[in-house]
């Protein structure tokens, strides 16, 4: 039927769904409404094999903070909350209790704050090593017997840094068995069978998806959120990966759609661009990968081990090795970042203080501080410099790099007068 | 400089903020990311001439749902709800009150049953009168010293029937005006001087843009929802306008987007297209209002005075009057209408069976069952049928509408030998 119908002339009468008919509401169960829901989820499809899973476990979402939003939120819902009054000898307390670290994104620490300060749950915030990196020993040392949920971000957004996912995911599982024979203080029927289902563990991998395995299963996480507009895609859609049996609810309110977990018209567009937009970086993946590593060391050698980077004390954060090949993030003492981003910006060359997300708002970093203060370092004149993150992509090269450094040493000297 | 930076080349190294130079993060301080921010806020301040609003108060959303969502979790927020125990005499409970009607989107009825289901809330749902449309004094009845929010439709996205937003704006107005003398029961710091600030007036105006008036002074709305879909823009974005003053808080949690009420980077391109839509929708509402007028009004007169109208005694849904211009709704006793959407469908014509939002659940309509109602008809034979939506568009013409009603009468030939 759906190749005779595509010769018959259309009368679209349903603009009270969708005005555009090119792209019809994927709810409707005219042909261009069953059209439209076969192209979002041959998308689902797609994604679902790169990450290696059901493709019922791929929910889309206006970007990965809300994908964070729900996995947290979504996870933490009343029927959670156990009865007033009965909490047990050798346990903390019975509200749930979050695990995560103190150099998180924003769209993680911002929930958890507003659940801790709400008094919804208890939280954990493992402090990084001096590097920059959780040790997985920590993360286990953090669980108890009411922790409902771990997230610790893939790689970090400012540093770039590379998280033990799959050591974590480790000691995760290794609890889960432990506290099957304990009665688990949170509600009954959250429970599969005689198992605990609990802690689950959560991966915000948007800055991973370009450079790094996103193989859910290898990683062992069983939520994961990422984004298009990382990867070469448009900004406002997004992923969720929800592992089957994670009972997880909805945030919003409305329609049935993704599987009852995002409601609101589904933006097809978006999830066939996300799908095409991971394609494309799948396949990419390890050769831009080493590329980009070559470049990166170049650049951090030619900062670091030039007359530039002794005169001005450029100090580079963040571990060497576990970390994205398309970072680079230094603190030039006593020199203001905002500024610097903005001689550079004057001179074509755009990059970044601290996070993008956060600029702006007067606040220091709490990543570079997280680092700061693990390295025991003459904190105020680094806090006050803040830091300088240059993260390479597709079209970076040799020459970029070189211009870079020239006009970061010219921009120094220029400034060093008043700084 | 903006000038000259234009003939520069561009070294792009902020990929971590956003992966597409060309759409760079608005939150970042170079160039390409200042650029990005004067399009959104152009775009906010576009949209806010023709709100005849403030740009601040204009909030992005993912869509109209979101927007939804934002409008009523964000204003029964933690701080609303009154300390146990100081219910005071006469005031029938201390829980934050929702007035609403019963034949609201699902994005706003899902949202008051959840927060009604966890006892943060208690609802008045009033019924429409038997053509869809409800009595204003109603609203007023419904009116509690602890009314937070009235959340009434523009018009309605099943039969298109326009609500009396003017009207129960006036009622809300006066009765806000009468409580100033009173203690209001939540809490004090929501009060504006002696000036009580409740309830606030909240309309879904999805449906309505194309074709009504949508300034929000005249109006005398508090919160306007809708999005770009519906007004020939693209899918996953919205708008929520929030009066200021208004003490909403944010539901998802990050950044500080949006005037702090939405995180997560902003989809500039979608803001600018929802712009681009509002302003040609503006341009040609009043015309297309009329051409469509006529058209939906030759198109109901074919329906129920032909042979085949009287022969299957189709029944028109909602008010003749007080309706959207594009909208046709009809309901054909004993056909399911399911089927004739499926019918029109392989015939080339794209309609809907009540909502497509909510299409294929299984479920009757909540807008018809309310209509039949107050009908006092015999509910059987048209709730197994449903309802069958014709939304026409900018598209449509008079030759589309015949074609439609031949092809109607046919599928209803055919089909009468089995229902």
């Amino acid at each position: 039927m759906s190749k005779s119908i595509d010769k018959i002339k259309k009368i679209y009468l349903d603009h009270a769904s969708s005005a555009l008919s090119l792209s019809a509401n994927p709810g409707a169960i005219h042909v261009l409404g069953v059209k439209e829901k076969s192209k979002l989820e041959n998308s689902r499809k797609n994604i679902s094999k790169i990450l290696d899973c059901h493709s019922d476990e791929i929910i889309f979402t206006s970007g990965a903070t809300e994908s964070n939003n729900l996995a947290i939120l979504g996870l933490i819902h009343p029927t959670l909350r156990p009865p007033i009054g009965k909490g047990r000898v050798g346990e903390r307390s019975q509200l749930p209790h979050i695990v995560t670290t103190n150099i998180e994104h924003a769209s993680v620490l911002e929930v958890c704050k507003h659940l801790e300060k709400t008094k919804q749950i208890q939280v954990t915030y493992v402090e990084v090593e001096e590097r920059g990196i959780v040790d997985p020993r920590k993360i286990k040392k953090a669980l108890r017997p009411n922790t409902v949920l771990v997230s610790v971000m893939y790689a970090n957004n400012e540093i770039g840094t590379i998280q033990p996912i799959q050591e974590i995911a480790k000691e995760i599982r290794h609890y889960r068995k432990n506290l099957t024979r304990l009665r688990h203080p949170l509600l009954g029927k959250e429970r599969v069978g005689e198992r605990c289902i609990f802690p689950f563990f959560h991966t915000d991998a948007t800055q991973a998806v370009n450079y790094l395995p996103i193989n859910v299963k290898k990683l062992g996480v069983d939520l994961m959120s990422f984004n298009a507009a990382k990867i070469y895609g448009p900004k406002g859609v997004g992923v969720l990966y929800v592992k089957r049996n994670t009972p997880i609810k909805k945030i919003m309110f409305g329609g049935d759609q993704e599987g009852g977990l995002r409601p609101g018209t589904e933006n097809v567009a978006g999830a066939v661009a996300l799908a095409y937009a991971l394609e494309i970086t799948q396949k990419m993946k390890d050769k831009e990968a080493r590329r980009l590593e070559k470049l990166k060391d170049y650049f951090l050698n030619k900062l670091v081990h030039s007359n530039v980077g002794a005169d001005f004390g450029i100090r580079i954060n963040g571990d060497l090795k576990n970390r994205l090949p398309n970072n680079v993030n230094i603190t030039i003492p006593n020199m203001p970042s905002d500024l610097l981003v903005i001689e550079l910006s004057a001179r074509g060359i755009m990059a970044s203080a601290k996070s993008a997300c956060k600029s702006g708002d007067g606040k220091d970093s709490h990543v570079i501080l997280a680092l700061q203060k693990k390295d025991g370092l003459p904190v105020k004149a680094l806090a006050s410099a803040g830091s300088l993150r240059f993260s390479l992509g597709r079209g970076t090269n040799k020459k970029d790099i070189d211009y870079t450094i020239k006009s970061l040493a010219e921009i120094l000297q220029k400034l060093k007068k008043w700084y």
